[in-house]
């Protein structure tokens, strides 16, 4: 059969539990052509194409017919559209042949082989209009005292559906009208069936009211449609009820975490899987692992590689005593699937896009196609995990994909997403090419997070392109963030956008430092030794210390560059200064860095090269990881911390030098970069443009140089934010933002599919 | 003398002329020092520092009182700082010690050594706050029965003052404090003379009727402040008047163009210089000449090389019987300065970061005070060609700066700037070292144009970055603009921000084609000739044809690498397609372009050598200009037209494509990149995103493979746009928009620094 529906009023619109029901019903029967029918123009149909909880059409008939579109590929279906395109005269035809008309405004929407004006009931009755539409060679219509319009001769919804169907061999009889307003009425009058759905304009059930093949349902919008189904016998005797989807069964976990790892590390040994404490660089595992000590139910969804022909343990127990009701659910991945998603694709695809780099990115549809499959298993684990109404967090970029998948399962679901990485605007994200459908997943989401307002409203300027949005709130920036200081700092943002089906909220939450677990490591002896170790060694010698992975978005090279030039500028730092350059590799696999590795090391050979001195090394690179207490002391006796990203979603290290510093109640400065999200909370910083060879180096020049009790009072101000807004804070904000009610709020929970009990079977009106 | 002058009602108010006479008394005295006095905070400042029209601080004392800032380098300035630093607890223990008090909200402005929050009367009556701020050694000010102010112990606008001047050795009786309301007493009770500006809070004048050395001013704002000087004999006996900076002398032009070039070329034989008609290949120079065909008094603003030793024409005709009121003004520039300003400094800093390869631009500080030493020049000139009230129409981002200066010396222009590249977003627009001060400059134009709705966005988006701005007006960018079709398309876009002191209309303007020209090169026979044996060379061999200049926006190495991929997935393409490419070499001192021409060489000669055979060469390169008729041959006879930038302003080769076949009632197809200004206006074109490889190759074959008629319906669509909105529609919706009501529209003619009145002295009141 071919289910040719109207959209707004008709298949956009009856209360959730129908729309659900008939959108699984097509969704499971393949069998069901679906085609769009609609007065939008193909452009304002994109963005229900980008819907995932929509059935994507087979067929979309715009423009009240003007156009006709294969669903799949949006290419015109031929030779049909040619028939219209030779009758239609061309806009500016149009436009020029109005001229005489300076009062006929034409309407600001989306339209193509159509020309819509506003245009008053005097105006409209004038003889000279019917008389250019004919020499036009154009139907004129005026509709509610308003609409002038313009349209290819003879061309409606129903001559256009008509042509469809005779094209595609459909028998009439097998092919479903649905429509709620007089627009529709064509489609009615074409010898198909036909379900005027509840709350249809009067004037549309009188003119079909001797329609044999008409049916007017009671129940509004996809309520009428399932009920026009029962009264033709569509799906056979059984109906709906019979046919619907299996939907996932709920579980018990009342907070699902969905993360890239699961909370305990996992290492084979001798054949076997062995478990050990998680380390954690930055402490948000230990952190989310919190919520479930108060014994709440729980479940964590991470991947784990399963053997081929080995048993795969779905559940484990993460800590019985700590967290009772918290389970482990391992989504089973191959190690090709790890590879391809996480190693590969997320690193080569999307790692660069976010950060702005998106020339160096490379995109594979082999590789999105896998990341679809890991994403999906995630999506399905979670549905079984999670209890009715209970609430999602999915952590990070890995997992886009969820939201789409999850919704259709499980809308009963809070889902809420937080993003680690730093977010880019249209301009960049719009390279990738499924902006569409990992926007149309996000917005399934309840609750958006970033960490500051900039990457948010990249967000929302992005998700503007693809669909239409109304900003439910907005609030100021200030005082937690900076507004004009810096590159990534704006006045305002949005807190909520609505979809026409959803509300989105949406936050701003830099993720807080662990302190506590600085405050222990600067207790531990060995710390205190490195300390005195390097305290001897640096004597005489200012400390400038970078700390990062090896990552292009990072400005290694940019600093070392300044570096140099800071030694060519300022002589006096000769014999008194050192930088201590700390680099983490990137995996062994990740040859993508190799290039950048040897740049920065020929750097290093170079600057040592043109100004080390007997005793005085002026650049001290470490390529290797460090253990944190290590980099504890580094922080600690460094007098200047220079973190110069070039990007960056917020930038931890910042905060780890503060807490230390802080700690000690020392008075190390911090130089960091204006465009790493941490400058937007950091005040108290000396901010950089890492863009800016010269601003590098003078910034860093300048830190060295502050007056001792400045460099108190920036870091008391520094610590006085990360030691208030640390970790918990962090996460116990999240998570008061999702769930403002709690999780028991009904408000927030929405019909399960299991639970919907099926429409009765109205009889014909 | 010190100025120590309160912001807001007070320094940024009273009547336009007496700011504009205050302004540049102050910036004509050097020996004034300027210090903001304010409540705001530091980021609320900064703003202000982007405004070219405002005399910038020497000093900066803001969060009343609690932080002094150097006004060039915004460092604190020490040690007073520091000495109030001590005495602030921190915005988070102050919070805290609030917890028990949940119903004070916190204000959501920027500050610094202060925390405001919202209070009512009877929660501020509660003592307990007093003695918080007691135990966190702070003061407490409740004022307005509204806001709750925690600040330092004894540190207010006055005590801060007081520091600075005895810091800075500054007898008392050569500071003049300047305020309107009782936040500013502290000031006055210091010893300073001071000045109540007109319309001053009652409470103040009551509280300073008293001071000996407190004049009430009757003018408000700036007017206030220059009858203190006046009263207190500030500059000499004769005040103002006789100090004021000369001001440009208008000239006679109503219209004044300014162009990278002049409308004619110059050439240099046997030492001199010899005139010659433009060869402008889009046509914008006769379409802006055309303005001066009714005999409008006009001027043309261009640079041109000025020989040392060498007499140097200011002015010349550029058409005596054409254009009889048209004069052309050439501002001499150095052929060094035209080296950097013009072939270095823009195509190295901005055009990448304008096209958002951010990563290939390079900044150097003195390149930019070149760039600012031309555009002064620019701007000199300007202000001297052109009459009161007279509109100047500024071309592209060499002339960014102009605004600033022009503004100061002529405050009465109509100021448009219009924009023919593309305009990135913040993320990337950022990393522009000198990015408040252009967005500060633009925001002086009474009219900016971009081609898009995209590109207005992104520049909204980064002014919000620099200053607050005040949606005035919006519109849909349907339908003349796609919305959710392209990836710069949008939904609606800003027309109109308000900055405060001027409202900024904003618009979208994409230029458009000299059809004409491209008609009368059809009709030429050698045109003609070219297209027949184009036409015998290519019997039974579809035709692709690329047109460009060799820039890697252009994103030619991606198509070849397509076209390569394509000949791989489908070789029923063998022997049947020749991919013709055309590629503009830059200037030969580009030498950024040599690696770029390298990797496309090697490409060209791969894909010829693993596919070519006998009698069939699959791709055809051309590495140089063509004529524009040999041009509109191979337009005529492509099979289909594949222009695929990674980021274009516009691109008019597609209009120059799409005009030559539809005046052909031809049938080739468009394929064009999404990512070009283009695709927002072209409807009927094949969108690709070049960036997505798989997409660049299918949509192509997709392209050769188009049914005829459907190939001619959507050449129909896109001729009808291109013919319609020509460049003559282009120049007039343009001057329209920056001239609502004409010229002589008293509404926008804003007073002339030459005739301002000097304010009448007003006597002690």
């Amino acid at each position: 059969m071919l289910l040719a529906t109207d959209l707004d009023g008709t298949f956009l619109a009856g209360d959730p539990e129908d729309r659900l029901s008939l959108y699984q019903t097509i969704a499971a029967h393949p069998e069901i052509k679906l085609a769009y029918v609609t007065g939008r123009s193909l452009e304002v149909v994109l963005p229900l194409l980008a819907d995932p909880t929509l059935p994507q059409p087979d067929y979309i008939i715009s423009d009240v017919g003007a156009s006709l579109y294969h669903g799949e590929t949006l290419q015109p279906i031929q030779p049909l559209q040619n028939h219209i395109d030779v009758l239609w005269p061309g806009d500016s035809v149009v436009a020029q042949a109005l001229a005489p008309f300076p009062d006929l405004e034409r309407q600001d929407v989306p339209q193509a082989r159509r020309c819509s004006y506003f245009c008053t009931p005097e105006r409209a009755a004038d003889p000279k209009l019917q008389e250019i539409a004919d020499e036009l060679g154009c139907d004129l219509l005026y509709s509610n005292g308003l609409y002038l319009d313009f349209l290819p001769k003879d061309v409606n919804k129903g001559s256009s559906l008509l042509k469809l169907a005779d094209h595609l061999g459909i028998p009439h009889g097998e092919v479903l009208v649905a429509g709620d307003t007089l627009n529709d009425l064509s489609m009615f009058n074409c010898g198909f069936k036909g379900v005027c759905v509840g709350e249809s304009e009067p004037g549309l059930l009188e003119a079909t009211q001797n329609n044999t093949f008409t049916y007017h349902a009671t129940r509004p919008g996809c309520g009428g449609i399932l009920q026009a189904f029962a009264h033709f016998g569509f799906l056979g005797e059984h109906g709906i009820a019979a046919e619907r989807r299996v939907a996932a069964q709920p579980g018990q976990a009342e907070l699902v975490i969905v993360y890239h790892r699961l909370p305990y590390e996992e290492h084979r040994v001798d054949g076997k899987i062995q478990r050990r404490r998680p380390k954690s660089p930055n402490g948000i595992i230990p952190t989310l692992l919190s919520f479930f000590g108060d014994g709440r139910k729980g479940s964590w969804v991470a991947w784990a590689v399963e053997e081929e022909g080995e048993a795969f343990e779905k559940h484990t127990t993460v800590d019985a005593e700590q967290y009772p009701k918290l389970t482990a659910a391992r989504v089973g991945l191959s190690q090709e699937q790890v590879d391809i998603f996480y190693k590969r694709f997320s690193k080569e695809a999307f790692w660069p896009t976010l950060h702005t780099f998106w020339e160096r990115a490379t995109f594979r549809e082999d590789d999105w196609q896998v990341y679809l499959d890991v994403n999906r298993a995630f999506a399905e684990r979670t549905a079984r995990e999670a209890a009715i109404g209970a609430t999602v967090w999915l952590h990070d970029y890995n997992l886009w994909m969820v939201p789409a998948y999850l919704r259709e399962l499980r809308p009963d679901l809070v889902i809420a997403f937080f993003h680690h990485t730093y977010f880019p605007s249209a301009d960049v994200f719009n390279v990738l090419p499924w902006r569409r459908q990992i926007v149309g997943s996000l917005l399934q989401c309840d609750f958006v997070g970033f960490h500051i307002p900039r990457q948010v409203e990249n967000f929302v300027d992005v998700a503007r392109g693809v669909t239409p949005l109304k900003t439910v709130s907005r609030q100021n920036c200030a005082p937690r963030f900076l507004t004009y200081g810096c590159a990534v700092g704006l006045e305002t943002m949005t807190t909520a956008v609505d979809t026409g089906t959803r509300t989105v909220k949406l936050g701003a939450h830099p993720v807080g430092l662990d302190v506590e677990r600085v405050r222990q490591n600067l207790e531990l002896e060995k710390v205190q030794e490195q300390m005195a170790r390097l305290r001897k060694e640096l004597a005489g010698i200012r400390l400038i210390l970078s700390v990062e992975r090896l990552d292009y978005t990072k400005g290694t090279l940019e600093k070392l560059q300044a570096y140099e030039r800071m030694l060519e500028e300022y002589p006096d730092l000769h014999n008194k200064v050192t930088l201590a350059c700390v680099c983490v590799p990137a995996a062994r696999e990740m040859t993508i860095y190799d290039e950048l590795q040897t740049q920065i090391e020929q750097t290093v050979g170079r600057i040592n090269g043109r100004f080390a001195n007997v005793g005085w090394t002026p650049l001290q690179f470490y390529f290797r990881a460090l253990p944190f207490e290590e980099v504890v002391a580094w922080y600690a006796m460094a007098d200047v911390m220079w973190i110069t990203p070039l990007r960056d979603g917020l930038n931890l290290v910042a905060k780890e030098f503060v807490a230390t510093q802080g700690l000690m109640q020392g008075s190390g400065v911090l130089v960091l970069s204006e465009f790493a999200g941490a400058a937007a909370e950091l005040k108290g910083a000396i901010l950089t443009n890492p863009h800016d060879a010269a601003d590098l180096a003078s910034s860093c020049y300048h830190g060295l140089n502050l007056p001792k009790a400045e460099a108190q009072a920036r870091l008391r101000e520094l610590f006085d934010v990360v030691s208030y807004y640390d970790i918990r804070h962090w996460s116990k904000e999240f998570l008061d933002a999702i769930e403002p009610g709690g999780i028991q709020d009904a408000s927030n929970v929405h019909p399960v599919p299991g639970s919907i009990v099926p429409p009765p079977v109205a009889s014909a009106s």
